[in-house]
């Protein structure tokens, strides 16, 4: 199976960051950059970095970008490039389109010009940073509703030694401990036997409240 | 117990995102920035908004900032201000000091100036995002080590009504379905004899390695 | 019947003479410019001029955009502002966009963000320009097709006192004087005993090459 | 007989577009801008275009300008540029002069310096545009005075297998269909006999009234 | 009689010493410049001083401009301007209207547009200087012709008691002094018997080149 | 005997008039500019022209200024460059330094670091030009004293054909003709019969208010 | 006796430094800056501060210039402000008149133009710093002369307890240890008897050679 | 034993004369600064000088910086510059880095950041200056502590041919003359019948108030 390949206009913090992953992951990226200085400083993180205007139709053909799988719009803070070189990748024919939006009518804007997925890298990057701040113990989430969520926390040293059965998450907080994650290694769908060390990440899945109560009375506690 | 205090200083697409959503999860939040009609656009958004040079020492006293509980430096690109805000912040008192970096160096210094915690937005939604679109039914994930991940599925239409033991994930990929998100509601734990309907979420735990097998042999099948 | 309502965004060179002519139409328009000075000028040439900008959502719905029949966004040389523009105008319910285009990739993105009509009026206008500079008697033209033209010239000095019949275009050149237009009045198809006056106005209408033939041999003839 | 020349000064989207529109029609057109990037774009469509200073006597000289037939000056915005580059011009000998005028003053100033024919491009575009907009059926238009044009309409379906003499605009109406256009050919001076189909164009000649009339009665009818 | 009125454009270091030096003569002089600062600071030495943009038709007539008797456009370097504003006051009807150029080809442009009277001071005043360094006795001359002078020297200590017959320059030198110019006075057209004194000026006539041989061997000795 | 040699540094419109009239008059002159387009186009009428930083004295020295007798600093706005070139003309030794003041103060303090000549050519050629505009006839003149002039003047058709002794200039006016100027030559210190020809050019010496009278009375007569 | 006035012109880092060390020292002192926020800033700390434009003569007369015992021109960076400032200072009759100069040439034109004292504030720190690097035990020091100074030494753990007689520095090293200063007070002219105690400051007179060699060989001696 | 080496970044006026002074103590100057005119300027006053961005890691790496045993940031106005330029040396492991601040924030950053000394050169000038102006004749000072100093001090003509005792500055000022700097030679602790010499250098030592009032009463007197 052939390798999947994608090219990433704009090498901005947030392109430059998707554009390295892209590339850990194994896959192909060809970098586009308006700024020769940004090309040259990615260049031996990429497959490919050249430096070209991203509206400008005949470059981009020139760069055999018909044959790319998926391509990123990552332009940083110029609404106009963005949406010409949004344009561009859809008309040449790159199968999947993914661009970075600044404002809600700049999102609407990509998604009337037939832009796959449309994102917003530093809104959702604030949502994510407000839950961690509200939440000490909160290393990461994932919210599966509006009201239910997977959160990954550490394991406070009052809970430490006790068993999942002393804790008792689900008849007390309503809320369910689905694995432990130790250096030994990780502890799918625990038993009520299974014991708790403090520095021990567990992933809890409940409603929010639910987290929340268990959060505040049982781990967040000052002894 | 009083209401955790938050101050956001830099209003930009990050910060302004972090501050509502702040004010959302129910905190009181004071935004400063320099740029007056940032201030009145988010003046109606927040507990308080003002205009203000978060470098300046006497303005941030008349403000009250020794009061506040956490204070997120989330000043866009002028690494000069952000280093001068976030001294100040720690200067002046409050607990926690956050601050957004936009290069390792200006991370490296937030950190030794005693900042708690520095955050890369940009860097992070990239890698965020890489995975996303290299995984297309992934709807989002939390990495609990550089080997373990929980990640977010849709139910594919080709695993529609099997039961959890036809699929049986553990044994075949060595990767364990934790919970099960449907209109109905969730099963945390499902068992064998729990059915998939195309559409529901499904929450899957394993090794990236096993997780992208059961992905791409089992889920994101062209029939 | 109600009088039809224009909104023109953007009171450049463009955008204010069309205005204006719509004035004198007897249309009712509203003028919308983010330059002060620009609206201050106009205010009075228009039923209503507002300094306003034009990608903002609240500024247009308190301008009751939604009412007009028609929007044209003739904004200068800002392709983003163009776009945001014409997106709010169809997002309002605007019945008919009408938007100037200044480049064929700008062109292609108001089509597909619904615009019902896009204008090219520099590049339309070098076209007229040519085509009057190289037939020097010719006054204005229509292209009906490719190929046929009506124009209209001044009857020279050679042709004075002839009858239609003496100069019979339709035999001699193929093409035929549908109209006369004199300082008595207009002449709708003339008949063959009509005589053409020098600095009458003939129009014409035939091929480009039957016309131009004509044009060359019996007009633009030095004695 | 040898082919006319033009020199065209300024290659912005006005004069690019009557440059390669005079290419087309079979003349040698030379290009001049002082901006490099825009004279290599113009360069493989005109039969030469070269960087140079409009402004400088000597380098117009050098480009052998006295020769040329005929000069547009199309320059942009630059009254100063525009008014230096027409003295001079005509100062070498060319014999028509031609010059685009962005206001009423800069169209004087021009034409007291002796240029031959002094137009307005935006605001005549704007006239022509005003005009279609209110009358939706109008495909163009010739203005023969200010009370008189020929117009090019679309027959609507209303209006489908009728005759000329059934629809009768001239006594009707006040105006006379004198040309039709139809996918087979044109019909010159069509009979009271000549059927109308829907989608033929038809050319009326008429008091600017009468044709409204006609449209807004006949034409222009919602079933 | 009624006192003549001159309007002056632009009170830059010309224009502003010429209107000072038209109100020493007794004349009134409104001064006009788009720059506040520099007409607050002109205003009290002017009949009126007002802050206008001269190239507004409506600005000028509320002035009054059309009742001048003269106007000088001493427009610093903006060409459009001074073209524009020259242009305005001739179709106001001002009788005489003068205007600084700054180059050959400005000076043209003013010309054709029917100013009367164009000047180049800096270049006019290069020329000055330079006869000035050249002839270090010569304190002010006016060139009659290509060939003939009038020069104003200081007598210098080695003619000083001597008599015209003495020095007789016209025998010698093909020069005449015509006056003397004393503390006590001036004596128009000396006799032969009259005594130069050291530090007086005499006021000589000739030709140039038998001008500048008195001054080298009479005038400019080193004893 | 060498000829002198002259440093011109500012090649501005003031500069470059004064160095080529000293080339003119016969004299050795570099030029000197900080812009490489200004010396390029004066290069060829000068002895020599070299780009290069007047306030630089390593520069200066190499370019041997300090073997020139008269070094002018015709530099056009900069006050800063102005006085540092003065001051390095002086430091190494160039005889005679003139500098070109645009305001009081900058002329005081040009002649406090010692420059020789201090010239203010916009405010005299404002101050020549006044003169010039109040009468009409007058070509030119120069200023003996606060109150005598001596003037340069055509000869109106009012007088053609009268003797001096009729004109009788010094008891009707207190002034006296002085030199008459035709196109045979000139006639210093006229006698009484000698007749004026319309067209002529009379030099007249006398007090201002006497030649005054003489040019409204006599001269400037409106039949 | 009347206290001493100063003024000092920009308030800059070294200016207001300056000017709040006067008042320290118990002196008036007038600040004068051009920008406003500077002004602000300084008021409260000042006499008075204003802000004035130095190179306007109106301006610093109504301030009452000539009543200042000492002017102060510590303008940043602007060396035409310096010069005209300077020169005004000077003609307003200050008495002494001290500018920062920011290069040799500025330096001499200050000298040249009356300046009393010329000083170069970051040259002559840039020195100090030096030698207080190459020094490390160096706390400041005096140049006497190029060869002489007086330095003060922080005393070294390996002098502790040590009599004057015991280091004898006059006889081993040819410097001379003049003073020491310890919390209890300062010791002038010590006696041979008098111990050394680490941390005291002894200040030592000497030729820089002795001094270097005392401070290599006997305090910055590595155990 | 090896020369110490010193990085010096920044080569402003502080950090070029600073750089320039450590060359004459006969050390190694490494001079940085991202400025080329800069670079050039200084290369022949230095050991080494390099244009190079010192905020960029792996350019400071390829220049070696961590074999130096100083470094010092003398970087302007760029407090992001020199945060940055500060943090790399430390990280790279240059022993002493030292700093220049501009404001106490800029040095309290640069303090908790390691810097090992943080230097304010305009504001320590400052003091200096003003100090010296208050005592005309004060060469030079150190501040021993808040009360005590030593000063250098020209012996005015009052004093010419007293002996110390005569003067006994101990018993009538409280302050000590510890040594005299005279052309023949330097008196460390001067007898009670050395004599004081017009011209000669006394170095005094004494509380501020003392030596004031010796300065006031014996050595500024005005005869």
């Amino acid at each position: 199976m052939k390798t999947q390949q994608f090219v990433v206009i704009g090498l901005g913090r947030f392109g430059s960051s998707l554009a390295m992953e892209l590339m850990d992951l194994g896959y192909e990226v060809l970098g586009v950059d308006i700024n020769e200085e940004v090309v040259n400083d990615m260049s031996e993180h990429l497959t490919h970095a050249v430096v070209a205007d991203a509206t400008d139709e005949e470059v981009l053909k020139s760069l055999g970008i018909r044959n790319f799988d998926c391509g990123i719009v990552a332009i940083g803070d110029d609404i106009q490039m963005s949406i010409l070189a949004a344009i561009l990748l859809k008309e040449l024919g790159v199968q999947t389109v993914v661009a970075k939006a600044i404002s809600m009518l700049h999102g609407k804007a990509l998604s009337k010009l037939g832009v796959d997925r449309v994102i917003f890298p530093e809104r959702d990057m604030g949502i994510r940073v407000a839950h961690q701040l509200v939440t000490p113990n909160l290393l990461d989430y994932i919210e599966l509703s509006k009201e239910y969520s997977i959160v990954e926390m550490t394991v406070p040293q009052c809970l430490n030694g006790k068993t999942l059965s002393e804790v008792n998450t689900r008849a007390r907080y309503g809320c369910s401990i689905v694995a432990l994650h130790r250096p030994e290694g990780i502890i799918v769908a625990p038993t009520a036997m299974d014991q708790l060390h403090a520095g021990d990440i567990m992933v809890i899945i409940g409603s929010n409240s639910n987290i929340d109560r268990f959060e505040s009375e049982a781990v967040n506690v000052k002894s």
